[in-house]
């Protein structure tokens, strides 16, 4: 057909994306995690291990290889810092297309580098995101460049959905599928196809306490743009449902909750811990979800979706720095010293004698609050739960020393 | 039969372990790697991703399967502190055995409790590993339990085996698999099986060079125990190869190299980055002698065992830090400051300016090596790569600031 017809999102287009995905995707493995949720018979589907490390490549994928002949020779263009310009990039070079990506200037390099290893065209926009979206859409409109829309198209949604047919051949009689929401292409996708194949299969939708833009705009039944968005699940981070994703969850979504940053954090460690597996701020949501009780699935079969795992590693550290803190496998401790010879050895024998393990020290003369002979110590151990950080403290107050 | 033969590895001892543990363990996904070493078609077998964490789940419970009704009704004992003793006590859970295991007292709390928690019984030994062996030992020869060795058994290793007859299904063509080695039980297995379906797959060992075992004593054509080993990779730091396992590694492997801590680390970081995969220091030597060239794999089909992922997330901190100091990503600066009021506020301005993002400050003001009117200022900063920590120690140098 040379005329086409405007596009619609229809379960012949999932599985024809289906098809088409078989040519570059990864159909990512479903874990089981008995152990996340007891009581619960929970998998993982990790499309934190799909290439570009997140699904976003699916709905790119598909987008761009169904573009005519003459879009595809101009090229695409695209907004965005993390997976979905990831996976436009790899689209493109593997449709042979050219792609540029619009990005702030202020990204992070690390998002940058991986986006131009695929061989996109990166385009530093000066501004905020707002500034670097506004350039793309001058590329499409002013250079003939079709813009690749990270989640409200009706192709990209398809390509997601292919997801919900892979899960219908793992994890054929599951009840509850939990999937995170930040524009809300994932979940519209995959929604839509398991509604349509099984009505009975409950779909939730997770988004970040920080962010929660189509649970608002659900709640008030018209899209809402929220001011301003701050969560450290930044691929969820989204002000502004799309018109076709709020349609399609306001139709097919049962239920949207959130979780906080420390909630996700905590699923970001358990799932390392657990299931060996890297997950993203996004990407763990539906975990924090589920360990937080934000849903009800005792004795139910439950799918989380590990959407991604692009997170930076220096934020990574501080997400293990701070699960440790919370859960009594590291302390800080300030204890005040009489100045004298000899102090910095009792402490730390004590400590030692205790099994902690001093991983810093700060050791400071004089403090206004401080006597003028005190002095403070200021320690970082490692111990092994709350008990063992209890038995260390005993052990220095018996000892004389006050902890403050 | 009621009269057994002494047990003797064959193929088909391989089979039918595969065919008992098809019960019990997961196939592992094999995943594409194109980039961790460009010019190799490198896949990764990821039993990281197994249950439990790593692939000893496998010949424990095969070899416990095994047993006779006697046998299983007295009980197994196993001396480990880790990936052995979690798969010791799933498999006895699994079997309906009991299970003792035998660890020295200041074995880590969270692999205690990771061994615990499938419901084998904890036997704490005063002393170092051998102390916990001997207890093992003990039991074994007064109580009457069946000892489960880690690796110098035949169905242990026939266990281990499998992965080689999943991996022959999943890359049939492989050239090359490249595994971890500690006792030798896992190679044992894997080479016997590949090299008697199929005489051309290169088999590759890899040993921390820390701990050598197995090198050495083939190098010198006779077991040789090392005085001590040191290493992070704690999974493979092992003294002495076993009987068994040293005939069939001198038959059937075709070369052994050793990767250092830093090269572990590095393997480590890029299994996280690039593939959302956790691994411990055993389970990432393979991907360090490929990245850090220890084999020669141009051109060729190779395949990467992940062997565990069990790592504590300290130590795991501990490995992005010093990932990120040894890629550019963050750094340590000392400058010496005059002590007047200002300094601080000019340095911080000149680092924000380049855009470095500072996360401690240490600010000493008395120190031997200088002025009497002079302090120190320790800084760490993020930063985006070699070239960025250069620019920015420019602009503090050319600000006439002098950094130690």
């Amino acid at each position: 057909m040379e005329t086409e017809t405007k596009k619609q999102l229809t379960l012949d287009t999932v599985y024809k994306a289906n098809y088409v995905l078989k040519q570059v995707v990864r159909p990512t493995d479903v874990i089981y995690a008995p152990k996340l949720k007891p009581g619960t018979e929970l998998y993982l589907k990790t499309e934190n291990l799909q290439i570009t490390g997140s699904f976003k490549v699916r709905g790119a994928y598909y987008k761009m290889s169904q573009l005519t002949d003459a879009e595809k020779s101009k090229g695409v263009v695209a907004c965005s810092a993390g997976n979905h310009a990831q996976g436009v990039a790899l689209a493109a070079q593997k449709n042979g297309i050219k792609a540029i990506i619009c990005l702030p200037d202020g990204a992070p390099i690390s998002k940058v580098e991986a986006t131009r290893s695929y061989g996109a065209e990166i385009r530093l926009v000066e501004g905020v995101y707002d500034d670097a979206y506004q350039e793309a859409l001058r590329l499409r409109d002013e250079e003939g460049y079709t813009f690749i829309h990270p989640f409200n198209d009706p192709e990209v949604i398809a390509g997601q959905g292919t997801i919900a047919l892979e899960l219908g051949e793992q994890v054929p009689d599951m009840d509850v599928v939990i999937v995170p929401i930040g524009g809300g292409g994932l979940i519209s996708g995959m929604a839509y196809t398991l509604k349509n194949l099984n009505p009975k299969v409950k779909v939730i939708g997770v988004q970040a306490s920080g962010a929660p833009s189509m649970l608002n705009s659900i709640h008030d039944s018209h899209i809402e743009k929220l001011d301003s968005v701050f969560t450290i699940a930044d691929g969820i981070a989204v002000k502004e449902p799309g018109s076709l994703t709020y349609e399609l969850c306001a139709q097919y979504v049962d239920e949207i909750v959130t979780v906080t940053d420390d909630e996700i954090s905590a699923a970001i460690l358990a799932l390392m811990e657990q299931h060996k597996l890297v997950t993203e701020g996004a990407g763990a949501v539906g975990v924090a979800a589920v360990m937080f009780d934000k849903v009800d699935l005792a004795g139910k079969k439950a799918v989380c979706l590990l959407s991604g795992g692009n997170i930076d590693v220096t934020i990574l550290s501080r997400v293990i720095a701070r699960g440790l803190l919370m859960s009594g496998r590291s302390c800080q401790l300030t204890i005040e010293l009489v100045d004298k010879p000899g102090q910095l050895v009792a402490v730390s024998k004590l400590i030692a004698d205790q099994g902690g393990n001093v991983t810093s020290v700060h050791h400071e003369h004089t403090n206004e609050g401080s006597d003028v002979n005190g002095c403070y110590l200021r320690l970082t151990l490692e111990t092994r739960n709350w008990a063992h950080i209890e038995q260390i403290r005993k052990a220095l107050t018996d000892a004389g020393f006050k902890i403050l």
